[in-house]
């Protein structure tokens, strides 16, 4: 049994006696487990915490101002980056799933390392936790906030890493949450990867490409919203397909949309999503998005598929 | 309304003023079409007729057995072509769709040359029928059997052309095949394109690649039989996706699975399968295949996509 109060008292004086005193930055994307780190640290120090969004072009529709807004209502300080050049900088030409985590990883902790250098910060938080551990040290995928565990040493990057959280699985993450007072829409949010809709554009990432997936998965979220599963998003393909626009034949692009049911992320299964709710969102994708001509629906439990596809 | 008999009366005076006691041969895929075609020449010629399937390396699992044997026992006199070798070594780094369908459709008709010339025939029947004429006249995709009504001339390939069907669409062409006494396995039969499995493999077409798409589209079809739908196949995709195999991460391959209804192919419909009948046709694909991580169902109608991914 997992005793939430017990951790929170432990992770505030453990942060405490690390931090001692010094300033300490957050890397926050938003996420259930950023934010919760994120704010668990707040409490522990306070002022001395910057929280830190980067802004890496592949966040989902009003992601960045959700983001800042929250923080300004937690009262927590933050700073904004628009780093969205650099990542897609970095993405450029690659195609293959593992190569583009890390090309993502390399630029995140290198801007994470310009942002402590400017801010003379010596301590960067981190809400990694449990399952992103050992999936990567099983190696079923290289989470991009899983360092030390898989021998690489942070200090590469000119600081060093806290990750109150590396113990929990997700829905003690979501637990440590409601017990610190986060308002109900952080801490029950839906999980949400690290490098973003990076990984819901198969092939290539372009700016072109992710502003596709980021409307097909605004469209996915209004209409499944209700749904309550663990994760709805879509998945823009690298393949392409024939279909029919204005009388017209085109060759136009293929969107998956994933819905799982999952406790943990461990294991998931396919959501039996009602077919009046499929095809809705399918005339809403191929009709609201231009290039789109195909709308799939991802029928595979995780195993022997994964949630998302890279 | 569509008279049969009368379409049948006339047809057959036709075919014998123009073939006039020459030889003929018949392109016979085992398809509804060019089956029913096939049968009508030959009720009209007779001996006179050869009907010829070309083994392309591209048929479903056990059609080239079932078309030899269907002819066998319609009494109809028939030559097996093996040409596998040829029709891979045309498609091989053909990656566009109409591309692909342009490959297929010169090496088609140079197999049917070297027939002709080996058999000294003067005609070739095809099962052409309206749909295919129209979709590639307005450009929706070019018909592997449409030649004239695009400005190619047929004498090119050293013979000449004849469609019976030509001016029929698909319920026509059944009711023609029925009143010939042709077996329902032949007149009820499911569309299947010309080009065949190689339209089923997204990018390029290897022999490894249509023989995962050849044991998807067995699986599918065994597992939908009884739905009674216009058309249900499998579709392999080029990109990949991440999955769990024997508790590994693989990056592994993806299967579409495509079932519609339709009347004539011009529009069709999803079909709203039983969820419980696509997780079983889900769980055998990724169970039975070895590179298959994920299955995805088509939720999209015709239009806005075409029934074919190519």
């Amino acid at each position: 049994m997992f005793e939430t109060k017990k951790f929170i008292e432990n992770a505030l004086e453990e942060i405490r006696n690390t931090v001692c005193g010094k300033k300490v930055i957050s890397a926050c994307s938003g996420g259930v487990d950023s934010t919760v780190a994120t704010f668990l640290v707040h409490k522990a120090v306070g002022e001395k915490l910057t929280a830190v969004f980067i802004d890496d072009g592949l966040r989902r529709e009003g992601e960045p101002e959700f983001v800042v807004k929250t923080l300004k209502n937690l009262g927590i300080k933050s700073k904004f980056i628009d780093a969205r050049k650099g990542f897609f900088a970095a993405l450029k030409g690659k195609t293959d799933a593992e190569e583009k985590r890390k090309a993502f990883r390399e630029k995140f902790y290198k801007t994470l390392g310009e942002v402590s250098k400017e801010l003379k910060i010596e301590f960067i938080v981190q809400g990694t936790i449990k399952a992103d551990v050992i999936e990567t040290v099983k190696g079923i995928k290289s989470q991009h906030n899983v360092l030390e565990q898989i021998g690489i040493d942070s200090q590469m990057y000119g600081y060093k890493i806290i990750e109150p959280l590396k113990e929990l699985f997700k829905p003690e993450v979501r637990k440590v949450g409601r017990e610190l007072g986060l308002p109900k829409e952080i801490s029950e949010r839906m999980p949400f990867p690290g490098p973003a809709l990076s990984l819901r554009v198969l092939g290539e990432v372009t700016p072109e490409k992710v502003a596709i997936v980021r409307k097909a998965t605004e469209i996915v979220e209004a209409e499944t919203g209700e749904l309550k599963t663990f994760q709805n998003f879509a998945v823009l393909h690298n393949d392409k397909a024939t279909g029919i626009k204005n009388g017209n034949r085109v060759y136009g692009n293929i969107i998956t949309v994933r819905i799982v049911d999952s406790e943990d992320a461990v294991t998931a299964k396919a959501t039996q999503v009602p077919y009046q709710t499929l095809m809705k969102i399918s005339e809403r994708i191929t009709g609201e998005i231009p290039s789109v001509v195909r709308c799939l629906y991802d029928i595979t439990d995780k195993p022997p598929s994964t949630i998302e596809f890279e």
